[in-house]
């Protein structure tokens, strides 16, 4: 039975959307236990709001949450007892298999990379997200691919871009049950020889690794299209591309709403093109699914997006739960094996 | 009176696309002269084909073309009377003011680099690329920001980027006659502090540079919002957005073509959306306008883009005797004089 640790205090809707998800998740055919993580006193009042199972669900105490303002590494340390600092530590103890948390991604990330150890040969963790494309992908055809990394660290050097490779393909393997997903890095050139130093080392060892499909190089246009499931990148170009992607989304999204509130004839419009157009609106809704994993520790990390709903915590907590489930840790282990030497 | 030399021979289109787009300009009533650089049989074959005003054009033989899947080096040196190469002689002697190819990129960078003078205080040229925005920039309200460099190096150090940062801003001015265009760095993170060294430098020098209008740092979703009216990055992460603008274009067209190729209803859909499609599809076409200046030389370049039509062809020559008669060197190295030290 999976637990996953929920830092509820996090999060642009605080507790609200954290119990409300969980509370939510309680009561479905198959639940996850949840350990609700935050000032008690607030948790226990929204329970008495939102319908549960309290078989699934326990209070675990904290005192005081990082703030969206707030510096990283001074608030975990000013604060020892904050809800993802006791999360964190509830998870590193074996009193629960998963963090989750709409936090602060920063706070998320040195929390976890103080309290959890790194999987063998993985030398940086790495922020992976899931955003819609053009094209299908694995037996359920999802309209999503993951990249990696968007801005856990800044650079890469080449055995990290190696690494998030692996873990990518571990992660897309666990979530959208694709044997074998394509992995490629991202360049400006579908050539061996093409991009930075670090890029065109990496390519050569991918090569060779044997445990991941990979398909070599794309370029940016193959972001949207969805040519490959696991795009890999360096922090900083993962998170101005990411960022980009939601740019467009909100750019989309404000046309559509443009032509909706003009004129009665172009709702017509938009009625008509109801298909076309829900593909469009999956760019604006992306971020509402699922979570973000962070990748490269010994336990499982999901953090969800700050602006996350209730239905979008109950399914991080989901996800969280399936990669606990399938081992998501020993798989990349299994595929650094060829590095790790002997 | 500006002479462009045009190299008649590049591009998807060939020859045709070319000598149609100067027959046409040289009838306008600002023409601009032309000389058109290529296979003389064929260029006086098309001409015959399509009216145009022989005052207006002159026709300078050269032999070959380098191909698209030519390397740039070999090529030139091969073909040492190739389009490119005779192109750029002429305006090396001073016998045109300008060169305009939509052939190889690669080597109209070359090219350009062995015939042409660096601007003072420039170290590395650029390749810039307008691109569709939401917000509208300039006095005439263009719905087209400015990105550069795109990827005629793959690196930049922070003098590099505050290069970039004056020749986008000189040719912003020329191109919208927008007296002061708002320039910025393509970071992680609007903070001065985020970003690669090479950034945080390079933020800290444009902040003291006073001879442009310098924003700060933009993030990803700034790019598609058009926040600012230039953005600067290095190569590498230029090419990697601009691609994936026109993937992001591609798949926007790819949806609407597939809504109107299905039922007559939503082709009627379509056709009541026609004018808040306008604007999406302005992101499939934006490529066919104006063409890319490859800044840093005491020579103007535009580069137009491979799949050029004559109307992009022409446009492209327009641009070029703009930029020679507003004096883009100039004022990029007015830009660059506080740096010049004395």
């Amino acid at each position: 039975m999976v637990r996953v640790a929920l830092d509820a205090m996090g999060g642009d809707h605080g507790a609200a959307a954290a119990v409300e998800g969980a509370a939510a998740l309680s009561r479905e055919e198959r639940p996850v236990r949840v350990l609700l993580v935050g000032d008690s006193a607030v948790i226990y009042e929204l329970l008495d709001e939102f319908p549960h199972d309290p078989a699934w669900l326990q209070v675990v105490h904290a005192e005081g949450c990082v703030a969206m303002d707030h510096k990283p590494r001074a608030a975990l340390d000013a604060m020892p007892d904050c809800s993802i600092n006791v999360a964190s530590r509830l998870v590193a103890a074996g009193d629960a298999d998963a963090l989750v948390s709409a936090g602060h991604t920063g706070a998320t990330i040195l929390a976890a990379s103080r309290h959890f150890e790194r999987i063998p040969g993985i030398r940086r963790a790495a922020l992976a997200a899931v955003y819609p494309t053009e094209q299908r992908h694995g037996p359920r055809g999802d309209p999503f691919a993951l990249m990696l990394d968007v801005g856990a660290t800044l650079n890469a050097e080449p055995e990290d871009l190696v690494g998030f490779a692996v873990m990518g393909s571990a992660y897309a393997r666990i979530i959208s049950d694709n044997t074998s997903p394509r992995v490629a890095l991202l360049s400006n050139g579908t050539e061996a020889n093409k991009g930075t130093p670090a890029i065109v080392e990496a390519h050569r060892r991918l090569r060779e690794l044997g445990t991941i499909d990979f398909h070599g190089n794309v370029e940016g246009l193959d972001i949207p299209k969805g040519t490959v499931d696991v795009v890999v990148c360096e922090g900083f170009l993962g998170n101005v591309v990411l960022k980009m992607l939601e740019g467009v989304s909100e750019v989309v999204a404000d046309l559509v709403k443009d032509s909706m509130d003009r004129k009665i004839q172009w709702r017509l419009g938009i009625a008509m093109l109801a298909k076309g157009l829900k593909q469009l609106r999956t760019l604006t809704d992306w971020k509402q699914y699922g979570g973000a994993p962070l990748l490269g520790f010994d336990k499982v990390v999901i953090k969800a997006h700050g602006r996350s709903n209730a239905r979008a915590i109950r399914n991080a907590i989901k996800v969280a739960a399936k990669a606990v489930d399938r081992d998501l840790a020993g798989q990349i282990a299994r595929g650094m094996a060829p590095l790790q030497g002997g």
